[in-house]
């Protein structure tokens, strides 16, 4: 499984029942927390998150509607006894806030936390099934976005063929991972008739926060679902500009110069009520539009 | 109007659909909000607060549950717009708290914000119709209770005898504070025969986060509501007593002790599901006992 849950797809003022930004990615056996708004551990009781199961939390900026949820997550997975430990990574000042806060208040966590400050773009976390990478977004503070990519699956065994070839067993998870085989006279046996290929790894990428910019397209490219803020509608568009956000029409431009396969749209400013205008407008420029709603879950 | 409406009746885990410490006390046409865990600002939209209206905010002690809300509460003020002045009163620390998140956030806010550090017990602040005072209270960290005491209202005009003594219209005023009126022959006509008394001013005292202490019922002595917490039922008093913390027996007790009118008690540890326990415990006690039910206004 590897799926992006929104728990909140609000901008800076919570409004309409809806949430400041905070989305859940699951992959296998895995939760990763993307921003953490005030109330994301109310959200996450609500759509039943198991907060002992998140090992990375990313923080993209230090905007309050994406992290002010954070200290009250990280005490109350203190007080329920975690013991293993929590990765947090976010810009250069989040280690001092949380540090503060945990010393006025004579805290012991009861787990070992690691906060790591993004300073530059690249790989954050190599995992054995997955990576995590960061990339710059244009917004009035520094700001990162966050690529989660599954990586390859390995090669299938052709079932028909290593017999036929008589293949020893013990070599099968050499040709998983594409080795051609030798044999005892020094004949090479191709990989490629062998095994079959699996299906390619997906990737997610968040474009936290940001003006308009093809740089993010270019950070992006081909991933299979991209979420793009959409502050604002399109006619906004010279708002969005002077607050550092985008409109429908702008993350749509950006989804499709990055040749994603889908788009998911948040961030949404509590001017509106209703939310049916930005797919609308999101769809007559990238048709793969969806809404970032609250309690949803993107399969990939 | 005098009342006190509870946002957040639990303790440190949020559980049940029951929200960490806010209250707010209104008070003729003001709003004075006591602590604010995460989740305020929602809980406002819930109950209909109305933020502009919210001139001091006290900040009994700086564990998360009590002030995780505020960044967010102070942010959303200055996204709607408020231009006039708020007074924050807390512990030490929680001016360098929100000092460097506005910085990191590079957030101007539009209004004054003035966070004072309570040092000593005493007057907060003293207005025309009432006065905020604090005290000690006695947990892990250092912790301040709040006291809201409307003013002695001004006596009332005895309409005949200052009819009969033929007293000038315009020494009224003087009449309502209590001062005798001197005729100008020089006769003293005494204050009590030509007014009546109004009712003595009503008063809430905050006892926050506190181990059983008799100094709290000294500092509370006489209020007409007092709101003390009760994290555990009586048969975890070791554990309460461990954790700075009281319960349903002690808080009664205390009100008892502090010869108060009526108890409202809060604070549950999310421990337990169900509440009707902690009254029944409290009341056979201090019969005048009632739950800080979320939602519900304490009228004094």
């Amino acid at each position: 499984m590897f799926g992006v849950t929104i728990l909140g797809n609000n901008s800076a003022l919570p409004a309409y029942d809806r949430h400041p930004t905070s989305q859940v990615v699951t992959i296998h056996d895995q939760l990763i927390l993307i921003d953490c708004g005030e109330g994301t551990q109310m959200q996450m009781a609500r759509y039943k998150i198991r907060r002992s199961k998140i090992n990375h939390i990313l923080i993209s900026h230090l905007h309050g509607d994406h992290y002010f949820g954070l200290m009250g997550l990280i005490t109350s997975m203190g007080l329920l006894g975690r013991e293993h430990d929590l990765h947090i990574y976010g810009p250069e000042h989040l280690q001092d806030i949380i540090a503060l806060q945990l010393k006025v208040a004579d805290t012991q966590l009861p787990f070992p936390l690691h906060i790591h400050a993004i300073k530059e773009p690249g790989l954050l976390v190599n995992y054995p099934r997955f990576t995590i990478e960061c990339f710059p977004t244009y917004h009035r503070v520094p700001c990162w976005g966050f690529i989660i990519r599954e990586k390859k699956k390995p090669r299938k065994i052709y079932r028909e063929k290593v017999l036929e070839y008589k293949i020893p067993a013990v070599f099968y998870e050499k040709l998983k991972l594409g080795e051609d085989y030798t044999t005892k006279t020094g004949e090479v046996i191709k990989n490629e008739w062998l095994t079959l290929p699996n299906s390619e790894g997906k990737s997610y990428a968040y474009c936290a926060d940001t003006i308009k910019d093809s740089r993010v397209a270019t950070a992006t490219t081909n991933v299979t679902l991209m979420y793009h803020e959409t502050t604002y509608l399109k006619d906004l568009a010279e708002r969005a500009a002077n607050r550092y956000h985008s409109t429908t029409v702008q993350a749509a431009e950006i989804a499709k110069e990055a040749n994603v396969k889908r788009l998911a749209i948040g961030h949404f400013s509590s001017k509106y009520e209703k939310l049916d205008a930005f797919l609308q407008e999101a769809k007559t420029i990238f048709p793969s539009s969806e809404l970032a709603v609250e309690g949803v879950t993107f399969v990939l």
